[in-house]
């Protein structure tokens, strides 16, 4: 079989980026279970582990991966061969709080991930897809859309109602838009493009704003909410956008603090965070529980992830290099 | 002006229901608002009240009103003449959990209520009505559209993909009905007529059960969730459905306690509470702070309450009736 | 290695009772944990299994128990041989909320418990204990002590300066008493025995009720609560005594639905339930990160299980009649 | 009468700091209540305050008093002449979430403080004190100790056996500490002194970090918890100490965001905000509500504040130059 690698950083000359290599497939151990890759979704997270100057060992690439059941190892049952799975991105966190020890399990960093054409799972490490999803959808949910879920409903508890601001048309940021919009809020979307803005407008987005035309996109979010704010902020941002969300929050707000598309650091104002009394939830993807619950929303709702292009196996480093470029609408997903 | 009363009850031959009597119009004091009623909506508690053999002084029935400040009171900042309002159900609940304080001052009940043509009320007990909703739209909110509110959303913090029971066509029933909906929530609603059946369909409800023909509904709801039970049921019959409630509910799910439809005391076996480690909670409307976030989700989705048919003031004996009879399907509204 | 059993029902003229049998030493498989039982803690519910004229296989009884690592299968790494571990009552109940499915995985149930010299549980299902605990202590805490735990602190959320009402001096009482005052709690414990009475107040009881001599001790409970009612009641009593329950509990306050002692039906009058938006929590033993937290606030106040008496192995029929008197204070223990 | 009061900066040369003046009695109009200040105590923020360059009115200093009801307005039923009293630091946040109108109700900031011989407030901006509190520690509570409240058990939901981490030994650092332990919990504590350490030792914090000789003192608490980290950090610091206190929680733990100790802005590291789930929570005092809570709590166990000093009122300039300077060890009281 064919599987992508990420070698390990011996030094300066290290070969840099995704190398497709031929393996042995691998066969499910007891407990475990053979799953035949159809689609993997990209994410800028796999951007990072590509670049990390700190790999030590060999990895399979990609978090995001859907595929049939090819076979299972003694003792399954909660799947059989036939059955249409995901990965969930920790391996080992299935229900209530993350702990730490679920950082050595994530795929495609910690172990090795889904960019392979077949990969071995725990029983425990899968959801099975609903059925009105194909695999290059359901290969979209995993970090992406469970983050989105845990942003606005695990830790959000948003109600009908509220608003909420979604920064950029990228993966987690259009997937939370079509579940704010099922789940009966007003959605506020930035973008630097008019383009992308108006097809987040087709995708129900009740207000836009060019945040390069409207840099101080947080004085437009109060002007859109009679000077109150928004109730939740979904910051994929970063460190570099978290003072203007501080900004674009009312009084005892939300953040999910998502992501690091600006960098990790930055220098931080933080009186809002105590005057506003606002709440800062990290969000690091969530469990196999809330993957569930995700799953009986879009069910309900027939939601499909919004695919912007999908690439064959082979060409997976063009499809990294199209997520890198920024020009995406939704997900990006190579297909096996 | 003109008021109704229930009178106070001395005797086995005290006057029996509601009296329309004349008096003089009073006058805001200071914090005060005078409101020119122009709805009242009926609730079954009304008809509690007026049966109760324990009232000692008149009281001016009613608990849900709507129309327009006529006048306020020195220091009165929170609204202003011409602004249009509705009371709310306990004058002294203005947020956070309930205290039993507030049993002194809810409308219709502990204190005079809004079947009247002029009302003076504290400037804290009122809500501003959204532009779109007409005065008899918004006299159906204040007891069963924030009962529905807190249900669902305050306790119940009800997720999109899940499931809600809802029992009959009434009032709190049909007001949930449209908030789970906007909410991406599926709903199974319950009845005794096809034709209510229909209705609710029409209204969105995802399933219906009539349950003369399905007593068992609770099995039905079984049946309908794959055998693992809805996620929340609003419990308006009481104690007398309660077990039913207990059967159709998953584990780890959500009963709210609002009704007493039935009767407030029945046999009832519990094992299932324990067993599904089922919540359980009790609503008894709800405060000023949860008003204010439904009309925002009401307001976002132009919701407006179903309304069975709207009475005459001199008719409001009649309207009384009607809603005692059961046939209705949602509010019964008296318009003054 | 022996252990007992509680024999299929096949008609009236079954085998009752507890038996001692003769059995071979179980191993464990891959990811299993072989583990010699020291002792094992009795609860009401073990009396119920008994008693169950439906059971259609053998079945190991007790779901509590406590004891070293013998052996450890393939693959294990959560524990070691010579580690002291006990058991938790649901084997698959790990974090989150419970899942209807975790009842077929039952210790001394739906499954094979701790009643026997050697156990093989799945690595996943076990807790280490704490050093300062001996194994009687630890075999204590899986059903009871996590019942008190999850009642006051999961469910419960129970704040310093808060008062709780528990009902008797059986295991989970007692086990809450003590949780209780470690968390700064006020504590009215009721029972019929003035010695017992004296006894609580010893570890740190704030009020006492003799239920015998005052019978409507929910009163007792208003008047020691200047009105209010307590902030929380665990309801060990079951449906027999949640009328008095409700009359206990301050408005917007928590009972913790865990018992059956009175039975599993009454006729229950609802009204207060909703007339001070009580909130009912059913209570089913509890999850393994619960049982840590526990361990971990056991730890830091070296709080020992209170042990009524401990029995021999060869005893344990001895020991389930002492329970069945209701003449204990605290646990009763098996030691092996 | 006398009161001190912050005059108006009309420019460079405005008279700076406290001006003792003479002004008349106030009188309480409806609603309102005159109190007798008895004693009043000092925060950081009334530093913030009367260094202000943006002040255009003057405004009487310090959000924190408590004295005796000296006569009521009309209509005023929640307290009466001769109850000892608290204010609320903001007089209209009565329960419920923190909303932005509170702001302009503010003590000693937006609206005139409780630094003068008389005051006039709400009726509802009160609370009652406890008997066995002085007025020097009634005055205390409501600034520091309701934040210290908030932080732990409305925001933080405390449950005994877990660990905060408390920073300096100010107000509300020395307020928490006796408040945790209270509550079952264990206390890591830092300060550049260690005879202020000893004392806190004395008053029962479990372990003690002098952050002088140990600067990285998030490493210190790393290794007291096993490499887990603190489940709670009472921020005190602000922005400049915020990725330390990152680094010293735990996996999905909590951070209330309290201080400005270290200033408002800093370049902060917001990668373990992410990685591990953090919980931030901004703390702005609290409402009525949790100061009573509070108050029920501090009853209980009899708890008083540790005052570090207390000055006359002629001398509250130098009670204020007392706190600057740090010295101070819990609570700085001006006597009246």
């Amino acid at each position: 079989m064919k599987k992508y690698e990420l070698l390990p950083v011996t030094g300066p000359d290290s070969p840099a980026g995704w190398q497709l290599t031929e393996a042995e497939q691998p066969q499910p151990g007891p407990g475990q279970v053979l799953v035949r890759v159809r689609a993997v979704s990209l994410n800028y997270r796999d951007l990072g582990v590509a670049k990390s100057p700190n790999r030590q060992k060999a990895v399979v690439p990609c978090s995001d991966g859907a595929g049939e059941v090819a076979a299972v190892g003694a003792g399954v049952t909660r799947v059989q061969p036939g059955d249409r799975v995901a990965g969930i991105f920790f391996q080992t966190w299935l229900d209530g709080p993350l702990a730490i020890e679920v950082h050595a399990h994530a795929l495609g960093g910690a172990i090795d991930g889904m960019l392979a054409e077949y990969v071995v799972l725990s029983e425990q490490g899968l959801v099975k897809l609903p059925e009105f999803l194909t695999y290059e959808e359901g290969a979209c949910l995993p970090c992406a859309g469970v983050t989105a879920w845990n942003s606005l409903f695990e830790q959000g508890q948003l109600k009908p109602g509220q608003t909420v601001v979604l920064q950029g048309t990228g993966g987690v940021s259009i997937l939370s838009l079509q579940l704010a919009k099922a789940a009966g809020a007003r959605v506020i979307i930035t973008s630097s493009s008019d383009d992308k803005l108006a097809r987040a407008r087709e995708l129900g987005a009740d207000e836009t704003i060019n945040y390069r035309t409207t840099p101080d996109w947080e004085k437009e979010v109060q002007r859109l909410t009679h000077g109150l704010g928004a109730d939740h902020v979904v910051e994929v941002g970063g460190a570099g956008t978290l003072e203007k969300s501080f900004g674009a929050t009312r009084a005892s707000g939300h953040i999910a603090f998502v992501g690091v598309l600006t960098g990790v650091s930055a220098p931080i104002a933080t009186g809002p965070l105590l005057t506003k009394s606002l709440r800062l939830t990290g969000i690091y993807v969530g469990s196999r529980a809330m993957f569930e619950r995700y799953l009986q929303a879009l069910t309900l709702h027939q939601l499909r992830p919004v695919i912007d292009r999908v690439f064959d196996f082979a060409e997976a480093p063009a499809a990294f290099a199209h997520l890198q470029s920024g020009a995406h609408f939704g997900k990006v997903v190579v297909r096996l």
